[in-house]
């Protein structure tokens, strides 16, 4: 795929797999729609007041669709959009496809290659001369960081007159953000620094982003101010529990049809993501065990009656693994090489380095078989027995099924319209410092309520003497900040 | 397609999608043998003697991944094997590919219209001149039934002079059935009867199929032996239960990646595949509601906490609905019409009756909106909403994915083997009458421990003295015949 | 507690340990009238035409509330009852308090020696000069073995002369089988003979007895008609599952307040009690084991997602230990010394020999602790560890709680009821010769029908055209006799 | 029973219901300490240096089994203890006699009165006229009250020369409280000042009493440091959840042997405790239903499959109510007048005005009819038909039953232990004020940490780089203060 801007009859910007499948993608948007009553609600609570007048936003988030119903909210709020995905393997061509030609300048397919990506992630930052975009949506940080290593080569770049050097890092993906930054320093050395004066800030989707910007913050380092939309209740105990619950899986049964129960899966990781996976595997009826790091998750998973043991006491036994630990190094060829035939070994967290894919590719010996499109059979050739690995290491969700599903995103995105509304509206009076910030519990709530309709639910309505007896409000928030749900 | 056969270099028969999907195919299948260890065993067992040797069989079975590994049984244990699909949504391309580049004559292919389906059944019945097959497998019937209405026609034929009249029925299918015996008569007046003669039996996969059989046997209308492999209780208890609970959720998810949790789900049956649908969807957090005629599997479903109510009670207020009953006329237009916009009816039960598709399709002003293949959304002119039809009412669990996975298919298909194994063991020595049978309890526990060591289990030993307190022999049979498991 | 019978103001005999707990036990038995719908449904059809109207039917089944609701049934039908336990530890006081007042002669009481349990049984039996009962109600099948015992006893006394000699058998409880009947034989040498003549038939209650009477049948040497009760579908797959789902952790709350969270749990035996036993074990957090010998049973276990080893495999981890295998030494004293520290060992099947207590008993230096009735610690010397076992090895749920709660022993007991009711009306017919019958599975249905409405279910009814579709009765029964449900 | 102090041979003060338990107390002492690991850990850890030589700790909390192994923890650590219970019904008395007799001072028994209750928590305080406890363990926070209503008094008095004045209340209890502190001035008009002086701090064991801790932190009138154990992890998460999923069915069971299974069950409140509560109900095969006022909580229930509906909703058609919610006035006496006859009413909430006792005592016509203690079954005059109360409206799980198990309460004990060390050694550092404080995360990890080898649990290790991936030590804490888990 040649790597060049194609324009729409209006003039819009976009690159995409296949215009074409528009037609088929509007007809998805429009089924998600319906399952997607936060979203829903923003249109017509904040859609006639345009308040993102003016505001130009750039997301870098999994091009699904249920991101094209978030996309289509802020440009119903009046906001001008540009779009990437946040994965190479996570965009819905036929949502990237009708936004495209829709709503908002899209730079996304499924296959990226890693040059690709950040071509595509520079696009979606690029709004031309006049400087970068007010706001963004990130997931996972990848603008975010771009925009900071930009700025740290520029200063440099003006002091020494030193462009960054691709060669100085190991980190094959880190050598092309480097090469981007040094070509980009050639054309323009304030590129970077009239992003970060423009921009208002960013909300950020999930855990692994949110690491980033809190150590930032502790560095003293982050340019802007951010809102970790992670951590409203409403995203990380519903998207990351009851999504991945969902989606886990739908990527297994889609990428391999393997029968789930009866087998022995082994998830990496007890936090909500791991506690998603635990539980569909679980009730599929695989014999469940957990690693974990942390005593508390771990007894946590006992309590489930789920065993706690390391991977070594495992690997040789089971069938399917899962890495959800947001950390590194987890599963490694070694430990691949002892797996049973077949085994299944996969990532549902954000980062591909969960698995120790450059150690397969490079073991010697091994083949790789496709047995489909993010499905790969690699073979050792000690025991010419083989394992599965799906969407090469990455988020299996997106990469073999398609994510989560609307609902639970819908939770999530309307706490990142809130959050960029939030954002957008104080932008003059000072309110957010270059700091990370969480969403007061009542806008919380208010996500959650915003969802309970369309499943037929009813609330109980506190009275006036209850409310002040537990001493809260009427209307709530109901909870002390440090309630854990 | 034009409905003209096709031959492999080698000269076999076959009408598939794409030829060139057969390497894909075969990746897969190679990936099912590791899961289908039932099968495996019995080539390893039966291979060498090769006891199908002279026999043809012909399959009527939805012509999946994993048939394609039951068919490769046959044919390693001797046998000549000519296949069709049991449905017309059911194939999966690129397993009928691999078969027939490989192993057998197909038929099959994803999307046949009904006329297609019954010109692949009859060429899979067509063994030439020398008459029919010796053996069936089959899965609802339709097999056994072409023949039976065939040699019913023949002989009102011969008495008569009568040809059937397809405009005698009103059901559609019927028409397509009678139109081509009608045919066949023209040329060959006794085809059929060739059919029956050489015919040793028939065994007989599903639910609705075994039905038909008792039926027939009742009215003493059964041509030839049948071996009833469903009510194996490694078929029955499995197949049906087990593997239900994994393709319900799979298709849904396929076909309209529609969040589960949080949802009203309505399981019309509570038998072996309602109690897997309604586990499946329980246990991905929808609210379930069962509906049954039968009062014990009523109470069952009370035990497990699922509300019985009537399709009027839940039919404005539920999300999903599943039919699963074997029976006709469950879910009438009359009923879709009162439901939520964008609520989704699906069938897995063996026919298409169950949902009156009839009536839906001639309701004065509906629009169908075909979201994709198998897919589509119903929208009536009074409330201008819609609801989602999956597999167009037909087995949605092959219409939408790719039906059960290997391992429980695996035991249903082992029982297959041996059926046929021992209708043709038998075929000379009169064991075997006009009769229905279903396989010896040693067998079915034999299916149940070959696919134990696959999952790491270790079976308990009985001594002596306690086999003989509980008289049973050491090796089994463990139970009694009526036991319910 | 002295042996000798009393007597009622009214003349009725009985022995209970405190009939001053009568009013208790009236209180309980109204609370459970409500919550059997089945035997109050009984009450209201067959009441009014008291069909037991000169029939002397005697009950050896655990004397508890539940029970005292049957045998108020089968009073309130005409009968006139007299009843024992069917187990040392499994009589309420209360509820024998108020039936010995109120209804029946009851001889029975939590704590019995084995030789007052006998003593007990021979009293239910002994319905004066005028030979036995008419009906027998059995739980175990102890009142049937005890009249074959003695008939057998007799014949050889009159042909040889020759008492029974208890000192030719090692099992203690046979011992004192043979002492009854060798001291009957001296006041009356026909005294079995004369209850055989009269006796119309038996209905039999669980799994254990009903093996007993099927190898009686075999043998030839039943001598009476005994319907099967236990293989109702409306008592195995209730009483059976769910009746144990329930009891079991109540056992062991009671017992031993152990938290089951988190703990190892190995169920020896997956039939129908062990599948509620490990169902309520895994739900309540434990992580479950199953030991099997029927791959069927083991398949199914492992599709459920519990691992299935030997008892070896796992004793020295396991925490808790419950036997449901009909079977006899399963768990041995050489297991129990391998355990962990406070491991509880207990057994659900109907008979004590599961659990090695013999071998236990006579461990040299062991020592015994009884923390409370039905719970003991026993310490082994060697390592001063010790097990805690429950009612000495007999069924915990009765032993160390309540038994099973009353919904379900109405569904068991209305079998029994109408099984007494079909014996009793064709006693002159010839209907049933001497062999072991189960109920038509129209009266089973029924059953299940009597108990939905309590629940406020609602079932859907057929139409006619379904009916012929599938080819069963508008009004039932819907299934084949072999189906498993 | 007379209210007068008892004096064991050492001279220790005492109330119990009889001492002559105590050895029985003992046995289950014993077998709890195995369960307890936390407790136990801390014993060998701290019990040598003797960390609260010289402390005096007052404790009111539920004196059960459990509560007996952490009062013998604090001696085991150096500390003299005096203890009552914080609910009328919830001491078992067996475990009250072994603690009088063995290690602390006691005045607790099942089945107090209020009067009674109050002199116990009176006598608790009470250390002789040197003044009261160096560190209270309170559970609900009645102790910390008395203290605080005394101080208040006393300065009323001090300054005016007023009494309290009972009658100046309507609330029966507080009418108690206020009579005490008046009887108490008349002899000592600086009492609680003293205690006050004297006092290091308390640590509070549950949601409501930290409601009321935190009430006092905003206005201003606490009076000494608290630590809020309630809020740790390893307390909240555990005790609360699963300790009542454990103990709701546990105290279910033993009040009224109802089948659980079929019926429907309405939980008020989907907290911590409410989550526990559905859950148990749930898999015990109750059809659940959950009420709340948070949308948030609300909207978990229904991801969890749990229909979320008003009280006036479902009141005439569940079977089972249960009270979670913390707040008053939940289920009034015209909800109970609506109910199915004998529908069960309980609650397992700290305080017992969830239920509207009052409203239900007061009912014209109402009949009480008590079937045991602990359950009662209310009889409205109009229809005849009667509610079982359980536990007169309070802890059901502490009335009815023994509670929450002991590896859950070592979870909360270790928690308390450490709170209660961290209070005492920083007694004169001055690091806690007048506030509440929550423990830090190291210490909450260490609790679980403790824990996991009991259940055989092995926890993964991070490596330096993984810990330093992911910004925490390697030995943690391994979470940030906001993660929910």
């Amino acid at each position: 795929m040649a790597l060049s801007v194609e324009k729409t009859s209006s003039g819009r910007e976009y690159k995409v797999k296949d215009l074409s499948q528009a037609d088929f993608g509007r007809l998805e948007i429009e089924l998600a729609e319906v399952e997607m009553p936060g979203l829903m609600s923003c249109r017509t609570e904040f859609g006639p007041s345009q308040p993102f007048k003016g505001a130009r936003i750039t997301g870098s988030l999994h091009m699904t669709i249920q991101t094209a119903v978030l996309i289509e909210t802020l440009t119903a709020l009046g906001a001008e959009v540009r779009w990437c995905s946040c994965n190479i393997f996570s965009t819905q061509d036929h949502a990237a496809a009708a936004i495209a030609r829709d709503s908002a300048a899209v730079f996304a397919w499924k296959g990226e290659t890693l040059q690709e990506y950040w071509w595509c992630t520079e696009r979606a930052l690029d709004w031309g001369p006049g400087g970068g975009p007010d706001l963004i949506v990130d997931d996972g940080g990848d603008a975010t960081l771009l925009i900071h290593e930009g700025v740290k080569a520029e200063e440099i770049y003006e002091k020494t007159g030193k462009l960054p050097d691709p060669a100085s890092t190991d980190n094959a993906e880190f050598q092309i953000v480097l090469t981007i930054i040094r070509d980009g320093l050639k054309t323009d050395p304030k590129r970077y620094h009239k992003m970060k004066e423009r921009l208002v800030g960013v909300s950020e989707e999930t855990t692994t982003g949110v690491k980033r910007l809190y150590q930032m913050q502790i560095n003293g380092t982050l340019l802007f101010p951010a809102i970790n939309v992670n951590d409203s209740v409403t995203k990380s105990k519903f998207d990351n529990l009851y999504g991945c619950r969902h989606s886990l899986p739908d990527g297994l049964m889609r990428a391999t049809d393997v029968m789930i129960a009866g087998k022995v899966a082994v998830v990496c990781g007890y936090g909500d993501v791991g506690k998603g996976c635990a539980a569909a595997l679980k009730q599929a009826g695989a014999r469940v065990i957990v690693t974990e790091i942390d005593p508390i998750c771990a007894l946590q998973a006992l309590m489930e009656g789920i065993p706690l043991l390391t991977l070594e006491d495992v690997v040789s036994e089971a069938d399917i693994f899962v890495t959800t630990t947001g950390n590194k190094d987890i599963i490694m060829v070694d430990h691949m090489r002892k797996m049973k035939n077949n085994a299944i070994v996969c990532n549902i967290g954000h980062f591909d380095n969960e698995i120790d894919m450059l150690g397969l590719e490079t073991y010697p010996g091994v083949k790789r078989i496709t047995i489909k499109p993010q499905t790969d059979r690699w073979v050792f050739p000690e025991t010419n027995t083989g394992i599965i690995i799906l969407a090469e290491g990455r988020l299996m969700n997106l990469g073999c099924a398609t994510g989560h599903p609307s609902f639970v995103m819908s939770c999530s995105f309307t706490n990142q319209v809130i959050a960029q509304l939030e954002l957008w509206n104080e932008r003059t009076t000072g309110k957010y410092e270059k700091k990370v910030y969480v969403l007061p519990k009542h806008l919380d709530e208010k996500v959650a309520a915003l969802h309970l309709s369309k499943l037929g639910a009813k609330l109980t309505k506190l009275t006036k003497e209850q409310a002040d007896y537990i001493s809260v409000p009427v209307e709530g928030p109901y909870k002390p900040a440090h309630y854990r749900y």
